[in-house]
């Protein structure tokens, strides 16, 4: 089975390198054999937040759009994972949840069509075995820097 | 101390056979002795969502159905816990964790005795020892299907 | 390094009694070697929410009265820590994940913020090796009791 870096790579997607909290707090933790991903936002390469991946689902931008920060928070997520686990992806056994939280207008409920952004991109980076989890998908009041779309994860890891 | 499924049975419950998700992810993953619980909906056992389970708490519908929507969450938690265990939940050594995410309407702040329909449901079938869990309670914008309540959970189960 | 407790009297913190949860669940729940805790409000010690805790941020409260209620959730949470390990701080090795649910008033973005109240407590309770967390921080439509902040955990701790 080719590796989470080959698909990536075959997906055409080079992992940023992700920001630092500017708080007391840090991108991911190990414990207990698990990794937990701190919340990721739709931040872009350069660290800021397009005006297409901010504002609330059904008012402010759309479905595709939704997809888009969705699956953009989970290639944060993965930039996230590999520097938490010294740069080696081949350590993550699977995805064990990912958390998606959604900056909903009123009677947007097409929350789970938005998250699939990010669950298709997990499965598509870590195969279908390992890239198939858990999750829930809820739509929130508002989001740090108005951003459409956080999510958060947890990953099973290999002991070191 | 009588079994869950005896439990389940006394309470007059038939567990579904519970819904496959129509995306990237699973109703429940296994890792690290834990079992985590996809965030579940109050659907029916047709799959379907009564319109007495639908909108927002305060606005839509009141306290005691909301207990009900909540209870319903709570049992379909179990049935996809079930189907993860291969249909044994005699595997469950306790619940760990319930989060309960409730379509509250303004001023609505009566949150925690909507999620006790969650939270009672799980102490009787689990029983007083297995059944105690921690949990958290927030009231949400949006839900998918504009469901009045989700739930997700985390049990700890006995090794295979 | 000074213990979580020297730490706390420098800080001219006492751990209040925390509240017993009045439904079938648990402050805190113990398994996989990680410690689950319930969402706490910024309760006070006499077990009462100050109205200045209260509301929505950004409408009701601002920014500083935000990190003052994050904070003693906070605080709460260490007290529920404490008591699940039977007074023994010292068992904690290390905070793992903190979940900050924000009561968040029309276009308020400034959730992070607010939430660096929580993460500073735990950073400063626990110093800087044991205190450094993931989190995720959102902003939701309505809490209990009307709170201004509600904030969970997972710590992982030594086996007994």
């Amino acid at each position: 089975m080719p590796s989470i870096e080959t698909r990536l790579k075959d997906m055409g997607i080079d992992l940023p390198a992700p920001p630092t909290p500017l708080a007391n707090y840090v991108p991911a933790v190990i414990a207990g054999g698990l990794l937990f991903v701190s919340g990721q936002l739709p931040l872009g390469r350069d660290g800021s937040l397009a005006p297409g991946h901010r504002g609330k689902l059904g008012q402010d931008l759309f479905n595709e759009a939704g997809q888009e920060a969705a699956r953009l928070c989970a290639v944060n997520v993965l930039a996230q994972a590999k520097l938490a686990l010294d740069g080696d992806l081949s350590r993550i056994r699977r995805c064990v949840r990912l958390g998606g939280f959604i900056n909903a207008g009123p009677k947007f409920h097409a929350l789970p069509a938005v998250m699939n952004g990010a669950s298709d991109l997990i499965a598509a980076a870590l195969g279908p075995q390992k890239g198939r989890h858990a999750r829930t998908t809820v739509g929130v009041a508002e989001l740090p820097l108005d951003a459409a779309v956080e999510i958060e994860a947890i990953f099973e890891i290999e002991p070191e």
